[in-house]
């Protein structure tokens, strides 16, 4: 049970900006700017950088969602998705992609555990100002989401063909228009 | 030296902003939400939550600025701060948000760390669903501020008197609004 009396049947983050509507536009705005822009890395590449911080924070709401997500963006490929978890240093992704996962977790540690040396590496594969910023930056707001969801103890279901279904539909429309959609099909 | 090419001379997240300005509205919003509102807990308290997290990530940039705000909300009070970062359970603050602190104190350590008990014990002083919803985001909030400023590496200022005075502005006018006086006064 939530610590916090949230709406019933709202899962995870969703129940929680049911219950404080002023940080939704903050919240969603901030993932619809990171997860979507196609500057450097893709937008499957971005979700799956959020996937795997969340699977480091062991936050199976925001892992299963992103995951969900991410595997959208990548023509259903949810075996990738599975792999970057499990082990992303053999997963079938970019060498640079593998060089910003390791940022990533680092900055899941805790900011001054990124190295110069790490953020060298990455821009050796390629790696530009703009994605080592995007990488620093998701990883340090799903290390936010995370502790939010789990910090207040959020319910949610565990029927992956919903995940799946959401994936697809905030692949094609983003976050926030995505969230306007869905309060539409809530009955008041 | 920053680890991503910034413009110099903008401390901590002002030059990261500078360099990204899409994230800038998210970022602002959401800290304009959770540290200006007085629905239970007072800016000045929510401010003092924003402050000891950023201590306990040792972020010195965030703890700083924080510091400075919460201190202009608390009628220049500065003891009350350091004590709060030191040792709030003997800090001149509520048993209110000693136990809030407790609870973000665990959202620092992770979203799964947060215990009922906590909650229950917050309850018990007095707190309601809105301030622990708060407290807990705010805690989260800042473990990504803190990871943002110090995983990039940012550059920042140690003079007391700069904090002071963009403390004092940003609790007179908020976050969005002092960024975009401070945007006016930078020549371009």
């Amino acid at each position: 049970m939530p610590h916090i009396r949230v709406p019933e049947k709202l899962p995870g983050i969703r129940g929680l900006m049911a219950f404080r509507p002023e940080v939704v536009g903050p919240l969603n705005g901030l993932v619809d700017v990171l997860l979507r822009s196609s500057e450097g890395i893709s937008p499957g590449e971005r979700e799956l950088i959020a996937t795997y911080v969340s699977s480091l924070n062991d936050c199976f709401y925001c892992q299963t969602t992103h995951g969900a997500v991410a595997a959208a963006h990548l023509d259903g490929n949810e075996d990738v998705v599975l792999k970057v978890k499990r082990e992303y240093l053999n997963a079938p992704i970019s060498e640079k992609l593998k060089s910003l996962l390791a940022i990533a977790a680092l900055v899941q540690k805790g900011g001054k555990c990124v190295t110069a040396d790490a953020v060298e590496k990455a821009r050796k594969e390629g790696a530009t100002d703009l994605e080592i910023h995007d990488t620093v930056l998701i990883a340090a707001a799903f290390c936010m989401y995370n502790r939010y969801v789990d910090g207040l103890d959020t319910w949610t279901h565990r029927d992956t063909e919903l995940y799946r279904s959401r994936g697809a539909q905030v692949a094609r429309m983003g976050y926030t228009q995505a969230n306007l959609e869905l309060a539409k099909s809530i009955p008041s």
